[in-house]
């Protein structure tokens, strides 16, 4: 049972092969981030853009230098072999998952630590929310929209969003909440009507599950973590790592550190 | 013109009966209240209504006893002068409408100032936001809702909220400005569908005009000030002051001195 480790413990048992699945609902209270390592000669236009489209790529820290392995602001990390599951992408396709990357890392890869929406989840938890995908047991159900990112590079692509309903009153109460944590994904994007931003069907998702929405709730969207993966994928990089879906890296910063207030 | 004067200076003309009408737009920058003055056997009632419904009935001054026509936390007022128009009431009738109580006043009379939208709808504009009622030059559009305040002896009744409508993005915008100021009504109370409030149709609102609401727009609601004139009138205290709509006491406090962060 790695369920209640620290966040030290349970990269521990993650280092060693022991653990190799989901990270979700490990070290409750502890920020996990989503990770992209990229060749230093790409790692600046993915810096801008995550700059320049905080919302959906809210950058919590990278490297001090290429080839680095450690993130010090994170805890005591090699991020060669703390994240239980990567995928590494050569030309923008998947060609393996692996539990350690320390066999491929190169003196030329930067990595980026992007906040995650289980930060937030666990705050809208936290003040007595409901937050449907957690009470259905399933992933969170996000869309491609017709929001355009602001392009850096080669680094371009419409925003994805992320979908929990809520009635209006928790709807609001979900806004204050969650702009407490502009460092993971911060206020919702959008809420009510989804054809304003380019979805048709929320029964059918592009990622992820559906969940039910109630006559009387509005579909509330976050700016989700999933967009940076998409630009990444069409940028087609030599080169590039990811942590796999739900295996994230985690990290001793306290979800209560990253509120602004 | 008295739109450039100070706070101080407006109610100079206003004590002396130079300026009798509404004070929307006057002294900017500056916190307006709505007042209510009643006999001390219902102040305190009426103190505990206020307190259990702080979102219609946000409560910023009071005065320090019976009696004391002054309310020094803001300014140097005088209040039986010093708003430009007064309605009084006896058994919970509007019998006359007055430039000046001062003939009226009594030692046994107790002043609630109430914080009002001109300073919320400030922040909003100021923020870039389009405020359709400001937009249309006319009095913003409030409703009775479905929504039961919580009673306080004889004072009880339904919510009444005003309606701003905005596209998504600038409503949760709104959320975010007007959570800073929970003195003047602070984050909306509902958006989206009016009829889960028991506002059945938005083109005939029960006080104030009609704004249009465009297809990409979400109804917001605010609550709002009226509520606790309706609470009172439904009251029928034997002897009540308010202000006359739109004719506010504006007071020395800036409204940025109201934001909580």
């Amino acid at each position: 049972m790695s369920g209640h480790l620290s966040p030290q413990g349970l990269r521990q048992t993650i280092r060693s092969g022991e653990h190799r699945g989901n990270t979700s609902g490990y070290a409750p209270g502890y920020v996990q981030c989503n990770i992209v390592i990229l060749p230093a000669d790409w790692a600046n236009d993915f810096l801008r853009f995550c700059q320049l489209n905080p919302k959906p790529c809210p950058l919590i820290a990278a490297s001090a230098a290429p080839g680095d392995p450690t993130l010090p602001p994170l805890g005591d990390i090699d991020i060669r072999s703390d994240v239980p599951s990567y995928r590494v992408f050569r030309d923008g396709e998947m060609i393996e998952e692996l539990p350690d990357i320390t066999g491929l890392w190169r003196d030329d890869l930067v990595t980026f630590a992007l906040g995650c929406s289980f930060s937030f989840e666990e705050a809208l938890l936290a003040d007595g929310l409901e937050v449907r995908n957690v009470t259905a047991g399933v992933n969170v159900p996000m869309y491609r929209t017709n929001i355009d990112c602001t392009p850096a590079g080669p680094f371009s692509g419409k925003m994805v969003v992320s979908m929990r309903p809520f009635r209006a009153a928790d709807a609001i109460r979900a806004v204050q909440i969650c702009t407490r944590f502009p460092s993971v994904h911060g206020a919702p994007v959008h809420l009510g009507d989804p054809d304003l931003i380019g979805v048709a069907d929320l029964e059918s998702p592009d990622y992820g599950d559906a969940v039910s929405v109630e006559k009387d709730e509005l579909p509330v969207f976050w700016a989700c973590g999933v967009t940076p993966q998409v630009a990444l994928e069409a940028a087609r990089p030599p080169f590039a790592i990811t942590h796999s879906p739900g295996c994230m890296l985690v990290t001793d910063l306290r979800n209560s550190q990253l509120a602004v207030f």
